[in-house]
């Protein structure tokens, strides 16, 4: 039998493709990871809408007892693992595929939109992102700084950088673009190469991929004084811009 | 009335979205543009699939003459504008959005599947990717050597490149990986850098987002013999690998 590996998109149960819909129904058990993402919708919306119990697992059920559930289940019977946004754009998912494949699965692939094509809504060339980086919630004793650094390798060649702020769907906290920029310029005090000042022009973007989607342009500091709501977030600082990216910015600035 | 940009995926009528279906379906003008990418399937089948006659838009239409064709006819009627991937990827998508909301025009985006996420079928992180490049068809006097610095560049800091080949699918040409690796080839002879030597192993990718993908792990030199069919190919050299990718080019190396 089969393993789909169905990406589910951005926003809310209409955003799974045809392919996906019809895979879904195929399907005599359908599983959502949990872990790595989060919709707009409830997962009850997803159920009514597909037709089919949903079995939402969790990082510990996905990268631990994978053979005893969901695999276990894919050798006779048509097995669907849905995952928000596209498939495979984590390690977590890669793995998953290679366990599958190690136990002679036969797997199917059904993409869908990503953050990493959704955010060309802002404007900025894909093309022109260097390195994606993540901004991790600060744990006690560790303080990564990678982002900053990966901001600022990528300004020396006039790229944006992508900077997804950390999540714990599971439990309803989204790290938000006021904390992500006061990390910033926690290490900017420390390492004073002003790649991150109080007037560098950012973007921060609130639930891209959706019809709510917000995309504020502004400098850090009008950004850290906003008031955000409790959903995913990302930040971009822009690189060198063309006239057109300039345009759209100005378009979000006045239309956010 | 409203301009929808939809997203149409990568390979064929059905990996649209649920939601850009019935939002075809609410449409009086369905327009596709031709020149930026190319499905697996014929047109007639998405016309066939969605019930709706598609007009098929070139560079030329999409560019100079929209006012007096898409957008004239979105002010009194719900126009779809199909993008072949996800909408906005290119630059050209964004003007045509920007001179809609010129126009007053009400536009709704609806995302769908990019190579640029569904790359990730490759095994690579897409957090380790640098900077994107592409690989045009050589001019008479005009050899663009743009995608070797850029890999150059992106190889110090052990990040991966995808290159993206040039293709004119209103004349059903596609830069064929052998190709590339030739262009990239003579370039290194002009500079011999050691970027991209007979050795370098590379990634060679056949139609991402098809079930009829196919995924080359080899040298350079190996993936110069291949023979490779007339269709969309791009082509990764990855950087530093952590083992979990290194897994997983081993498994398209003996599954391609």
């Amino acid at each position: 039998m089969t393993l789909y590996m169905i990406g589910i998109g951005l926003n809310d149960e209409k955003d799974i493709t045809v392919k996906g819909f019809e895979a879904i129904k195929r399907c005599d058990e359908v599983y959502l990871e949990t872990y790595t993402s989060q919709l707009k919708c409830e997962y009850s919306a997803l159920e009514k809408y597909y037709g089919k119990k949903i079995v939402l697992v969790d990082r510990d059920i996905v990268e631990n007892k994978a053979e005893e559930t969901i695999l276990k289940n894919a050798k006779d019977k048509n097995v669907a693992f849905l995952v928000i946004g596209d498939i495979l754009a984590a390690t977590t998912h890669v793995d998953i595929f290679l366990r599958a494949r190690k136990e002679n699965i036969n797997v199917e692939f059904i993409h869908n939109a990503s953050v990493l094509s959704a955010v060309s809504i802002v404007g900025l060339e894909l093309y022109k992102y260097g390195k994606t980086t993540s901004m991790p919630f600060p744990q006690k004793s560790y303080r990564p700084e990678t982002a900053y650094s990966v901001i600022e390798n990528n300004l020396k060649f006039g790229l944006h950088t992508l900077v997804l702020l950390d999540l714990d769907p599971e439990n309803k906290k989204y790290m938000k673009i006021s904390e992500a920029i006061e990390f910033l310029f926690d290490i900017e005090k420390r390492h004073g190469k002003g790649i991150i000042t109080p007037t560098t022009k950012c973007i921060g973007c609130v639930r891209l991929g959706s019809p709510e989607k917000k995309i504020f342009v502004a400098s850090t500091q009008e950004l850290l004084k906003k008031e955000y709501e409790n959903d995913v977030q990302c930040l971009i600082i822009p690189g060198t811009l063309h006239f057109i990216e300039e345009e759209m910015l100005e378009y979000w600035k006045k239309n956010s």
